[in-house]
């Protein structure tokens, strides 16, 4: 049930059974010379649509410009200042907490994102609690970050071990490439990629990380693999937003 | 040619022969008892992507939530307050300048988004001055809004007549059926519907609009219809593209 | 009645047979070689007042300094961002509201403001019902711009075809030169004037508009034709505003 | 020399020879069951209008509309909150400054907004100096209470004693009766009249001051008084503007 | 009492029999050659703690940086923004208020935080107003200067006269002296100092006071002198909290 | 060398053999039964101190209070709202790198303003490289978390397992002890505590955690526990903070 597919009679009903609402967050940032500067939207989109399906959840449009100033100084990337971001998700959510949602379950494509988002429920809790609502106290918000999930994190060591990296991930290229085939990009990627400098500003992230990738290697994704990851995100993340929802 | 699909470096390339993006902006707000909440978002989109392979420009992420404050009290809207979009479509056009594009050509689909993207361009080229940009005096940007195109309007008034109505109307309906022709939604429309009362605010407005529609019959909807919608806007658009684009 | 002539038990006897408030919007901003930096601002005064004993409504102090920040390039001109004048719109009808007033009626003498107050007008809405006051919803806010009332604008294409132009226009002029006779400035005016440009930043509007004038000939104005407008003007908007407070 | 009633030609002029700015401000609140809500405004324009004169200095349209939240609770106040205040004053005169003015002098009628001036002005230089104008650091701001000068207080101590008060004064009174003489209001005013109680919030401020005056006896003031009262204060705050400018 | 060393049971307890806090508040500034940088947050500090225990009130932790601006451009400085400032104050005042505090007494080291202080006063009762607590209204603050005592100003004069000065003056370095002997500091101080300009921007504030500071002559304090100092403030404003805390 | 009991020469002359700065952060914020409300602060603070005496780096005041909003349900409890802390993180860093610091260690006592912190981290990146500050770029930001050193966690484990628990833990009760031995509270403390519920609003976390602590149980913290936490941390924080420094 995609919220943007709905109606409002739809998601009216909706409500009598469920105050539950996934809300796939991601980025709009560069992903070294073949990954999509999509790919942290695309692959929460498309997750966040599986576990829709799997658990009879609703899903909100996409957050697809996230939180990347880091990112800022290739070109394509488009970032939100973390101040921002919290206003659009106070935002957000002030006016689906009035509508009668009250579990909300972020299901995240970008690390960067992690931070801004904790601070966010703070301060949308506490916004909530003021104006009033009677039940504002029962609002609960959770980030289920696909690519820290267990089951992936395993395959993606499994399969490609210190080649992951950390950034233009090969799971992360390969679920892309498993939701859009005919995008994959091909280039000539330096076998020498830099690693495990820490990240600070947009000039000097470029400075060090001069094509983009973080430690990894990317060619090695498929398509075929993206297939599995999607999979196993969307099977860890069900269970995530089931125990969320019940929990008391 | 879609951001979110290219890399950094198809990026690079393509801001060395233009300087032109094309932002899709729509909303997340009830349209009537048929019609689908994600509605602006879904025709922005489709008809920018369509320009963009028409005009062979860049298009980017569609902003899915606009400014609908006034739809609220419909659950499944969600809306940033304008101050919000405002720094949204800064944190945009900031980092945007930055990679070295210059002209920005919103198509935009909801009647809604006008009055504050226009405050937001003001507020943007007054920031970009201020951040000494050795370009930042190069920076345009224009709204162009699907639905009123004259062709489009034009079209929409012979067919539907006072029935095309202004919110829920069934040109944008139209449209979504062509481009999700299986979330085709019925349902039993009161041949009264309330027209003519002006927007305030969110109780007010669904105190006089109680199903949501404004003046419209959302069952004249085709997919057919929304075809040809779809490519009248598309031709017209295009055309304003280039001409913004060319604008010395 | 003015507000800044009243008291405030004045204010609380009014209170009792009318929630009805005209707050006049201006602009300090230049108008071209011979117009009034204060133009805007005058206008709506002048207008406001006059409407305000017509219809006998109480008049709010006026709002000199709008949004014209493409003006800027201009010395003289001041401007507020577009999100520092919501903030100030939504403190005034703040305070307004819980006074008891709940229809304001803008009377604006610049275009520059129109999509920033509407933008405002949303924003004051929500934030309105946020404070839980038992009426927040029943305010609402309405726009009359004079220089767009069907009376004015007719006369002045009849007075001054296509010479009327768009900014430091014969009729703005002319209601100053009503205004103020002895403020009547005199300058060369060269017959080629800019027109038909969009605006941009500001210092692309100088560069585009190096006297000010937006294909205007503000020669043509009179003190008479002032008069006359002013009339017109008072007339409509005295109408515009006894139906705004008599919708139900 | 009121910039309302100039052209820009006229201010790029003036400041070829002078950077001063004269910026009236004042408030809209309550003055007691006599005092005109426009009081402050009333008399911190008429006086910055005086100064101009005698100065031969540009003065800027008044800012109507200040801090006055403690006084909220009385009908037709308006205020800004401290924070919208600032930000009114930080665009003024980042407007103002790269037009070319340098020294900005207000003429200030109310005591509520001394504080959140000069909090201001902090944040002007501030925010001047990181705009990197070239001359930011020459930016200087001062305020003139017309109501603190020497001479005022001491003749309003002369006439009045004690029955000065500090709110709804008949000094201030009485400047109004000399500007608006047609707007002289009369009511019986309680002998007894609080005083020297702090100021707090709305609410209390009324329940301790219930008619707005604070110690004061405005029927003592007189339209020949306000001609004094306004011609010492024209008169010391002309020395004060001068010095002002000529520091170096 | 300190707050920092109580337990939330502590806490509860002490609000059954007092509504009053005590917040010192200082700044983190050049205070000249010899001056420590902590000077007005060391002094509030100490005062605080000595008033806490004479009347047996509650003291919040220090807030160490305030708006100290004027004094950026000598190293070590750190100031915030008065808006920063604001919001920090009511992020303060509202958890306070809602955890059944009423009356804040802020004890200040630092001249230059008093109009900051005061604006962020009025912008608190507003919002604790409009938060809808039964007991906003009852919301009180007020600022004690310690260096503005009667007794402790007097004092100043009568050993030091002109020598005072008014920043990194001898009495406020006494006063840390007695805090902090083992960080008593030596250097030459050039017996011309800078005195009588008014404080605009940083960098200005610096030209005419290039060695920080302003008349003054802080060889001249002793740490016996600030003992004394130190006794005559927690004196005069042990009594100025009672009043407070009494006034009905 | 602490920054408040140093002269502005003293920074500049440390200035100039080191960019480093090591500043506190704590929490004021309830700890449960016998947990000290400034726990966070008074850890952060102690360790903080004693690293910049190890490693000869200055130390800035402490920021003793952070995000704690989900602890206001508790009395004493005083938090930032995140976008509060953001602005002053940003006007603390902007100060600093001015005046010539590029490394700022931030040695924190609350796992609740790592989130918070590291948002703005990428705030301040981003703001002062649009400051055009020449050295903008080589500004770097870190957390050091003193309760996550392993040595210490280690330890805290050995002693106590899981009675160390999340919140009012053993560990930091015990530094606190051994920092004020003269405050060390004693209250019955039930054997059942909660633990494991994650965290969302204040009324919420009371309601889950009844007396504040989350599964710890700090009645088995003795000062000479607090000493040797303070000096594994003191020693693991100084390496980190050499690394920082030392890192290209």
């Amino acid at each position: 049930m995609l919220l943007q597919l709905s109606t409002w009679p739809e998601v009216e009903n909706y409500l009598k059974t469920s105050s539950g609402l996934i809300i796939p967050i991601g980025s709009t940032e560069q992903h070294g010379p073949t990954g999509l500067i999509g790919t942290d939207a695309i692959c929460a989109e498309a997750i966040a649509k599986g576990v829709g399906e799997e658990v009879q959840a609703m899903v909100a449009p996409t957050i697809n410009v996230g939180m990347a100033l880091h990112h800022t100084a290739f070109p394509g990337t488009i970032s939100l200042r973390p101040t921002t971001l919290i206003q659009v998700i106070l935002d957000y959510l002030t006016c689906l907490t009035e509508a009668g949602f009250r579990r909300f379950f972020f299901i995240n494509g970008h690390g960067g994102n992690i931070a801004t988002l904790k601070a966010a429920f703070s301060e949308v809790y506490y916004h909530l609690a003021h104006l009033r609502l009677s039940e504002a106290d029962q609002v609960r918000c959770q980030v289920g970050n696909w690519f820290m999930c267990r089951s992936v994190y395993q395959k993606a060591k499994e399969w490609y071990g210190d080649q992951e990296g950390s950034h233009a991930t090969p799971s992360e290229v390969a679920v892309t490439q498993y939701v859009y085939p005919e995008s994959i990009k091909k280039a000539a990627l330096s076998p020498d990629v830099a690693s495990g400098y820490p990240i600070y500003g947009a000039e000097d992230f470029r400075r060090h990380y001069p094509d983009g990738r973080m430690g990894s290697n990317p060619a090695l994704a498929t398509p075929e693999h993206g297939q599995e990851f999607y999979e196993l995100a969307v099977k860890e993340l069900s269970n995530s937003y089931l125990e969320f929802l019940q929990s008391e």
